[in-house]
């Protein structure tokens, strides 16, 4: 068993392309010996985002703590709150964005794919 | 792109033995045509616990709300609170109990083996 709170797991700023004011903190991943999927905990500013993006992984979100839209490929925007659970497919293009006042926060969960570590995204094209 | 608010999510009563007062949302799953794992969120009344169990899908577990112990196999309590997130191995023995006053409610992920749902767990024996 792997124990670990939030404020002891240290966050990376992600500093990619279209991305701002986001911050990851990768809890549970290949380096902890989880075999499967990888959870991590993403943190946005007032005003931060991703870019419109996609991956071969899905995603799990759960969104604790903020107010965020979910883009889609077609820029349709979903709003999540605390307690909203998005599943974003397989290649499925999606953004994020915090359209909040405050801290937006959501747990990001994502498989490990070969040649993945469940930390970074756009592997399994083997 | 599915989106559920918890609040929406019906709740299931455990019933099962060595159970008692847990109640199972159910909400990402293979019904939602999630390919690889799946997201539940579990809430157990004051006093409320699993069963000292094990099963080969290992658990990811992210801690929203209220006082937990998480029991391993030899007996030791881990405690967990809001921002805790613990990860239990494929086959390794747990048990959760809500040691607070009020609603213990965890996301506990979990993976969907050859023959499981998301829902029920002791697949993968394939």
């Amino acid at each position: 068993m792997i124990h670990k709170h939030l404020s002891q797991v240290p966050g990376t700023v992600i500093e990619k392309s279209g991305f701002r004011g986001m911050t990851a903190r990768f809890a549970l991943t290949a380096d902890d010996g989880c075999p499967r999927y990888a959870m991590r905990v993403m943190e946005f500013e007032p005003g931060g985002y991703t870019s419109l993006h996609s991956h071969p992984e899905e995603h799990e979100f759960y969104f604790l703590e903020g107010k965020a839209a979910v883009v889609g490929a077609d820029g349709s925007e979903v709003e999540a709150t605390s307690g909203s659970m998005i599943y974003v497919a397989p290649g499925e293009v999606h953004q994020l964005k915090n359209i909040g006042c405050g801290t937006m926060r959501v747990v990001c969960t994502i498989p490990i794919l070969p040649g993945g570590d469940g930390k970074t995204t756009g592997h399994g094209y083997e």
